[in-house]
């Protein structure tokens, strides 16, 4: 296991009605509040009058940043950090999902960072030396932003999607009703569930073989994953459905699984490239890459572990030799995303294929990426063809 | 899965060296700190001299509470309270196992309390509202002390060992090195694996059946004691086997196991009762009653739990009816515990016979206890002398 600092703060507030803890949490906010939303789901649910009743009944006046689109734009960002200034913002309070919340994050560094945000997201994140706040109200299962320090923004100028992560961005705390996720779509839910999974794998593959609890961790998360994610399909109002696979959103990315070990996260970057240029939803780009991932970076110096995910998580028979192991995990997982009702290929979803290059050459940019194994253009351009 | 606050903040720096973390951890501290230890096995191993040549190159003015015993004593507490009194002590270093790290705790809670320390552990524990700031330095895999905000008390006038829990009792820090564990003797080193398994079946036995992804995050760390605690035994100086025991024993206390669910207890409640009066080891005498605890509340209300231990833990087939299975899971456990050398009846610690019906009184004085299954006076007196 290597070395690691773990930091994880956020303190959550997890169940039914839990928007109640809003109040308390508030208490000790002196100051103009930013309120952060996307489009206006949370209008339609109630959620946003009950969080605007809280802030006046603790007569805490605030502005509000609006239209946060999913894969959130550097515009936006800009947008809320000139807010802060304007009106002398002390707290944000992202109500939504991933994209509102990394919103929030980046406004929180922008607001003390001088010169563009952006530079951050271009290898200079070690920048951030203080941040703003952040609260949060989760409406969506997915991203596992709501406790962690990471935020990913797209330069819509540059067509680049880029991440930042810092201790400084994880939230004070977070409130995480998995009712309010009985009115997700069908898709958007499915979407969630690969977020989550590809979260775990990210971190899962990894050459830190010894890193043995946090692979069962993974595990652990992973099977929540398969066993709830097909009810909550089928019954969106399944309290234990949702709840499970809410609580194991953020602990999927909180920390828990990758403090210890090295993690990969080349399908990541590869499918930000492909969403940065195409307004692909992020898991669907997922769900089509990390099957064709796994086919590719499997070999000698990967089989163990591909193995042992099969094994682990899908029951795949030990008898059979460690590759045929490997390739019914890959073909399981394919299956799952597909059950699930994900597309299966890049062509499907409006990825030009004139553009794989420019996606390839764009992804490995600083260099290759990945380490479960290194990928350099020319291997994120074939997983990118076999992916069409 | 019931409703749950989450909030886990302190800092862990987990792996070799992480010692050097102490100076910037103590960054900020202002006047004397208290530095708490045990026998002397810190002055054995060097860690007392590095911690000491830290705080002087800090100048750091301290104090030294020493000689806190195994099942730390009420007197212990009271005289920690009374050096912070005269000197002014701002930041306490516990620097041991969790008995240091207990007496900490209470020390830190009793600064502020008026009156006696131990009416807080006798159902007054909302009493605590204000504690001096605590961080460890870990030196002994057992307890899970270092994460959360527990602290467990004998007091030797009344002969009660009692627990208080507050998350403002959380530390600031731990620094956990899984090296400073190679020098554990082999009976400290099998009990602590013990210790940990308890917690987590003490969190994982539960009616909250829904608890899913709680219940599988248990089993990964019930496995990663079963696969290296005979390897840490077999060879002390193990790294992966070490470290793995390390991590897992403040993932086990630490909130993440409880968090959404019932907790059962009453092994631990009853151990309390019998090492309160007699000097047995906590471990050994869980060691001792964790199965006789299984054996006696095996029914049809609790089977079906019982059943998927043994099936998930100790890959009991499932062609077997579920009481089988149960008895089974229940067999591996002990056995388990055997293989690690650890003794099966409490008259092989010395416990006497006529004092079972007063320990049975005394753990039962406030009501029954338990959740999985509720034990009375008479179901306790029971466990003990199946236990004999």
């Amino acid at each position: 296991m290597l070395n690691f600092d773990y930091n994880v703060p956020t303190r959550i507030h997890f169940g039914k009605n839990v928007i109640n803890k809003l109040d308390d949490e508030l208490r000790g906010i002196d100051g103009t509040v930013l309120l952060l939303y996307g489009k206006g789901s949370i209008k339609k649910t109630g959620l946003y009058k009950t969080v605007v009743h809280i802030l006046n009944e603790k007569h805490l006046s605030f502005k509000e940043l609006k239209d946060i689109q999913p894969n959130p734009r550097l515009k936006s960002v800009h947008e809320g950090i000139e807010l802060c200034q304007d009106y002398n913002i002390t707290f944000l309070l992202a109500v939504g999902g991933g994209s509102v919340i990394d919103c929030a994050k980046t406004i929180a560094a922008g607001y003390y960072h001088d010169g563009d945000i952006w530079d951050l997201f271009n290898g200079q994140q070690d920048g951030i030396r203080k941040a703003l706040p952040i609260g949060t109200v989760l409406t969506l299962t997915a991203t596992g932003s709501e406790m962690n320090g990471n935020a990913v923004i797209t330069n819509e100028g540059t067509q680049e999607k880029l991440v930042i992560q810092s201790d400084l961005l994880r939230p004070r705390f977070s409130i995480l009703d998995p009712t309010v996720t009985y009115s997700v779509p069908r898709d958007q839910t499915a979407a969630g569930i690969v977020d989550i999974f590809s979260h775990i794998l990210e971190q899962y593959f990894s050459h830190t073989t010894e890193a043995y609890v946090q692979n069962r961790v993974a595990e652990a998360l992973l099977h929540t994953c398969i066993h709830y994610g097909p009810i909550a399909l089928e019954n969106p109002r399944d309290y234990e459905a949702r709840s499970n696979l809410m609580w194991s959103s953020s602990l999927a990315l909180n920390g828990l699984l990758h403090y210890g070990k090295k993690s990969d996260w080349a399908t990541h970057e590869i499918e930000h490239g492909v969403s940065a240029m195409f307004d692909v939803t992020h898991a669907v780009g997922l769900a089509i890459l990390t099957p064709v991932w796994m086919e590719y970076v499997l070999s000698v110096e990967t089989v163990e572990q591909m193995a042992m995910y099969a094994r682990n998580i899908w029951h795949v028979g030990s008898s059979l030799d460690k590759f045929a192991q490997a390739k019914q995990g890959i073909k399981r997982t394919r299956t799952f995303f597909e059950r699930l009702g994900l597309p299966r290929t890049l062509s499907e979803v409006g990825v030009k294929k004139d553009s794989l290059k420019q996606i390839a050459k764009k992804v490995t940019r600083n260099g290759s990426i990945g380490n479960f194994k290194k990928l350099t253009e020319k291997d994120v351009l074939s997983i990118l063809e076999k992916a069409f």
